[in-house]
């Protein structure tokens, strides 16, 4: 990584609340943030090596994982996860200069993706207000300084601070408590220190012709203490009914049990990929039974080689 | 289903994908075609019961599930899957009165999705081309006809047809093969016949503190010989890690094995919701190992019927 | 059943530990006793209508299960097992008229496999002393009465108790604590009725093409909530390789959990043999989980049914 | 062991089954055998280092495993097999000097085990012969020579050879084509090297505690791809229910499957004891999948230590 001044891109344009998560692990002072188009973009410079590391969403609470990150760091060329932020999901409705109460609101832009996260609230509030689809929330709030024939937009605190424009309602999604998780990616290289509360991110291939293979991925796991926070079936694009899985397992590769895991998976599904492993967010300890310890594992494997070693 | 004249609801608006897969199964003439803005709105149509039945994408073979239809057959009031209709994906570039060639394209619009799965396309053939969201491959091209500022537009072949546009290239997806699956769906009732080819689709929620609930469920299918064919996770909207699985098996309801295997997981997740059997659209016929036939049921259960009743 | 002197075989002659259990289900005023030569002598009475029923004993806490019994039971014509009974087992040593003290002990008989349980004790206390085999303990007591060349015998309390030989040493055995389980055979008929602490007894062949055999088997009860309280291979004395298992299981085969598991196995290995479901010895309440309870099981079919139904 | 003439314990007396077995691995004329009385002699001489090695009865296709052999091994101080023979098992009727047809015998001698393998014969062929247990087929035979009062005896074909009785009756077992797998077994030492078809033996005490057990253990060998080619249930001694697990796995500790299944094992429960690794009577090639070979297992491994140490 450039010492003096490291550079990373995120999903940008300003104001988004993948830029909220940017700044909860970087400095904007010794740092250069750059805005990307796309979260396909923000990788793309990431593996051209045009920034240092970026920062994209990859699952909310409500919507699920996001399938564009997804499939791009499980498809695209081998990129490694540093870490992950969590950051609270809430919207805020800014209206264009001259736009003073609700009343004044009759057509309203932001990204598909956010108006389906406050449509109940708009339906009920704002019956006659008619949508149309911005290419991101903080784009949407943009066109309202550049005149654009919109009232109002949905978007991040984060815009309405660094815009000014007025706030007409806080809190308007329509599930509180949604929650979005970014993750701070950068080209592959050595893996962040084991914590103690650590996960790891793995993406397995599913061969179309092996019907047993979930189960078999799920004992593979089982069989050694390892626990799962997070399994999603993605399609691979090449037909239906062709999946790989996307999996969060509790631990660091560092620990005996995840490297035996890890070691079980390539071989029998070698096309597994290892997308890093890092501390939790929650930095909730990991609970570890006694008989898949790292002691226990070498225990076990001192055993053997004393055996075969008489 | 009013007997004379069946109403429909698909996602509209006319041309779109959708309303190719719903005139595989139903006839214009004989029917009334409903267009609605948004798949929620065309099942909520259905649970209204202002349409009959409604057709609705739920997995794209690029893109994967179709969240808004996993999640609200999911989670909404029930309804029942009667058909799914299987419908190649392919792309035209339409172009407004006057542009003749793709040398005159300097804006173009489309649904995010349709744009997604043309990009590469794009980006090589027109590089200068600037792409602005439409709520629908079909509302985009429809732009063009009242004079909107854009060039051209990424439809379906179907609404070229319709609307007579010009159309300047063919097959522009990126990703060839690409299929996306529909179902007809109507509100509960009666199931279709088993037809020895068939699929069940099913969603269990998974409780939050049972970390072993996704190997319980592909347990109880796996020893009753029931195979499936997509198993997707969606989030429930509830908080971070907490999901349900959507599940499609081979196999009718009115088959023992099936029965036997959604019986068992009613009792452990009381939640499972099922949404129909109905025939798959491979028509490809499932192969039933003996021991898990209807008659191999059958005898089990008279054995120990037999042996309690002496 | 004879309703008024019902006829009981058991492993004889007079005084051996399977008349005790047999004295704690029957009483000796109202019935008949009849001494067998051997397990099979005694089951073969019960198959023949000569008795009733039959006391053998099935499993010893040091010597394991007791082959005779388990392969006669599995492999001859159907019987059913209707209660167990555990009796501690503890020898004496009798010695014969004008025996008086151990230091008078040269030539000690009895069964091999009671010589097998007293032998550390004999060898530390009467280390010249020689063994002869006897065909029981009772047999080689008895041979005492009757002026054999032989000292002293190793006998059940009962036996001393019956014939009147002067004991010489009390619970010579090497392992205290020993326990024998013996069960009282009948031919099929109706089923004692479940008590809420119940065990069933069934033996499944084990196909020889089949590896993964023994894990589908225990996959069966597994999802089902059935706990398995013993489970013993024995060979079906067809080849090497060649086993059957012998399982009890917890719960009654009235309960919905245990019927299901029994018609899932008859699917699967048709070869299943249902030995009976009667009271447990312990009566330890059973622990149904909340999933497996009969409520859950018959929620879950009628769930089933209801769509099937509509 | 002691170079120029070893030394041989087996179960005596001379012309048993296993001495049978024992020339099938040793020389009488360069080696030095040793009868033993039982087969916790034999194991007990070669503990104290009074002979080199023991051969022993393991188990019988009839009468299923020894248990004398199996408790021994599993129980006492460690002991290592270095070989498996497979013995045909095929009794004769000798007759004392004087004897010269079946209608002379009418007390009839023999090891309880061999007259449970030819009753049905004996009931058929002698109807009104009367038994006496001996304490081996052989020690049987000889009291013939001794002028015991039997009039004939069943026994290994080998003991009528070293003896000259007179045969009266071959092969008089029930059933026929019974075999018994004999062992040889040393003080711990240096494994025999892998021939491709081997088989490793171990014991598992079953926790109490832990209903799962057996099947937690049977799914540490399947998702290593080891198949077991025995498995057996014993108590351990100590009260009803209480069992340790005796099985022969295929494959050689060297092999990267065995030796991680075994690892395993130790970590859950860590008194799993090796019994040792041997080439099998069969020779049958082992079917290992690519998935579980050896390379599949170092490529999975070294895939992981370079991602640990990048």
């Amino acid at each position: 990584m450039s010492p003096e001044r490291p550079r990373y891109a995120f999903l940008g344009p300003e104001g988004t609340f993948t830029e909220a998560a940017l700044r909860r692990v970087a400095d904007e002072e010794g740092s250069e943030f750059v805005p990307a188009a796309s979260v396909i973009s923000a990788l793309a410079a990431v593996r051209a090596g045009e920034v240092d590391r970026a920062m994209v969403p990859i699952e909310n609470s409500v919507e699920g994982g996001v399938s564009a990150t997804l499939d791009d760091i499980a498809l695209g060329d081998e990129l490694q996860i540093l870490a992950e932020v969590l950051v609270p999901i809430s919207f805020v409705l800014v209206g264009r200069s001259g736009v003073t109460g609700l009343g004044d609101v009759r057509r309203i832009t932001t990204h598909p993706h956010a108006w389906a996260q406050v449509r109940g609230w708009a339906e009920a509030t704002l019956p006659a207000a008619e949508f149309t689809p911005a290419s991101s929330t903080a784009a949407g709030a943009r066109l309202l300084l550049e005149g654009a024939a919109f009232d109002a937009a949905v978007c991040a605190p984060l815009v309405a601070e660094q815009t000014g424009l007025p706030v007409l309602a806080e809190r308007v999604e329509d599930v509180t408590g949604a929650v979005t998780r970014f993750v701070l990616v950068s080209r592959p290289g050595s893996l962040p220190a084991p914590t103690g509360s650590d996960k790891t991110t793995l993406t397995v291939p599913l061969p179309n012709d092996h019907p047993g293979a979930l189960r078999e991925i799920l004992d593979q796991f089982a069989t050694r203490g390892v626990n799962l926070s997070r399994i999603e079936s993605r399609p691979t694009g090449t037909g239906l009914g062709q999946y790989f899985f996307s999996i969060d397992l509790e631990g660091h590769l560092a620990e005996e049990r995840v490297g035996a895991a890890l070691a079980a998976l390539h071989r029998i599904f070698p096309g597994v990929r290892f997308l890093g492993s890092y501390p939790r967010a929650e930095h909730r300890a990991a609970v570890v039974a006694p008989h898949t310890s790292d002691e226990a594992y070498r225990a076990g494997r001192e055993w053997v080689e004393g055996l075969r070693g008489r």
